[in-house]
């Protein structure tokens, strides 16, 4: 018999879920919105939950053997001093069609001129003016993991031209060509549409800087759907604001909520969309986690693990 | 040796274009953008130009043996008593990877909520409220030719239900389901999107009519991109205006352009995008052009034929 802890804002859809799949061998110990809810943990063999939830009890649990996080990031359980004696499987997977959806959402506002055509409509103009087509722009990926790949499988669905900058990996087959390291500048020039979805380590801190922005062609936009910190923030509205480039969507931000006082609800050319680009959707969590249990019972190695040591 | 003549707003282009292939036994006779400036006519054999242009010199051309439209609508050719002895091929094919960039932009617009976060960053408001997605929606497709299914094959790359409701093809894979004639009520019943590309014939004047936008479900979005003649522009400003249907976008209207005394500039949830949804692009055109032309010379049948009597 294996012991789930479920600790979510969503918890008790999670629940709800997760017994309509009935699986095999599995006692649902608490499905809790709050660590304080919990009663028994010391039973507990599997937590699936929201990650800074689950990195307040992870100490608590002498039985832990797997962690499902209902995020795609891991961070507060990647601190220094925390155990890492489990498993750890994050829900990235499920976010890449969701991401896309946002990210070509914004690319085809922009090819289409969707918010010219909606102020022509105020003023009751018949607005002709010539759109353009994503067929034939140049995408340029940062980051090519699950979110990554699916947006080069969308973006070659829709006829672009797909770069991909990685550490190591070139494994995608919807980018056509691959930058490593030192070839960010390579990989910057020319860019139509630059998409961030990196995630958070120490090599990707402000990556994307007054100097690389200063790479990319004048009618670029920026999007990030990563972390806020890959991304210099005051650099960026420097960049919009002098028309360096010709804007940027940000889906994440260094502090969130984004301040008041912040220079970017001042700052030309920028969409601002509050951490909102892809919602976990239980179903597909629900899905995931019973997939993986599966394995989790069988001793077969678990999807979408998470690397201690590679920090994603 | 075969003559070329052609006419078009973008002729010189064309020309170039076209010359660029070095198309073998091809003589380019005229490039123009009005009749008046074709001084030679006698030998023409070949025809390539806007509709409208080329249905005024149609019947002064005796050795007319085919014509290459640059534009997807051919009405203006098949008016009763006009010549029918040339064969007639169309520019729809290049249509549904444009028309698929349009629709969806739309589609993605109203499920990310784009026109309400626009509006919260405007009032400096962090706006975290859920968004939508594709996955799992339903399209239903009103006409499935090639921009038809182009829709339904971009609707399954994110994981859509697609409905199609034609006369009687059903040829599509990406429509999961089909409907016909009369099954018109059933093919409406609980869509999330419906989209019309029927082209102008005498069955489809109309057919969205104040009875089929009472079938829809109240959050339905129609989309127009095919003609406007199809839509009853009263019905469809009353069922917005009532909330009996959620919203629309049209490009095209039975009177372009849109006079400005018309009901539509002042109708709510409805967006109105002048009839540039997929603008003709001659370097498709050109080759589309220079492929049928290769299939001419060799007599074997062209791409693209409009069936005189099929009205498309």
């Amino acid at each position: 018999m294996h012991n789930l802890i479920i600790l979510s804002k969503n918890a008790k859809e999670y629940q709800r879920l997760i017994e309509a799949e009935t699986l095999p061998d599995l006692n649902v110990l608490a499905a809790a919105t709050h660590p304080s809810q919990i009663d028994s943990r010391t039973a507990c063999d599997i937590l699936l939950g929201d990650t800074t939830l689950i990195s307040a009890i992870l100490d608590q649990l002498p039985d832990l053997r797997w962690v499902q996080t209902t995020w795609a990031g891991v961070e507060p359980l990647l601190k220094p001093g925390l155990r890492r004696d489990y498993q750890l499987t994050n829900a990235r997977v499920v976010f890449g069609p969701l991401m896309s959806e946002y990210v070509f959402a914004y690319l085809l506002l922009n090819e289409r001129r969707i918010i010219q055509r909606y102020q022509s409509q105020h003023e009751h103009t018949w607005d002709a003016s010539i759109t353009g087509t994503l067929r034939g722009k140049t995408i340029g990926l940062l980051g090519v993991g699950s979110i990554g790949a699916h947006l080069a499988y969308t973006a070659k669905h829709f006829g672009m031209q797909v770069r991909g900058y990685t550490r190591l990996s070139k494994s995608c087959r919807d980018v056509d060509q691959y930058y490593h390291a030192a070839e960010l500048q390579a990989f910057t020039r020319g860019l139509d549409y630059m998409v961030n979805s990196l995630p958070n380590t120490s090599g990707t801190r402000h990556l994307v800087d007054s100097k690389m922005l200063a790479w990319l062609p004048p009618h670029a936009i920026v999007i990030n759907v990563g972390r806020g910190s890959t991304l210099d923030e005051p650099a960026l509205a420097a960049a919009l604001t002098t028309g360096q480039i010709a804007g940027a969507v940000l889906d994440v931000f260094e502090k969130e909520p984004l301040p008041q006082e912040h220079i970017f609800w001042n700052t030309p050319n920028l969409l601002i969309t509050s951490h909102t680009a892809a919602p976990s959707i239980p179903s597909d969590l629900a899905a995931l986690f019973s997939e993986n249990y599966h394995r989790f019972r069988q001793n077969l190695p678990l999807y979408h693990i998470v690397d201690f040591e590679q920090d994603y």
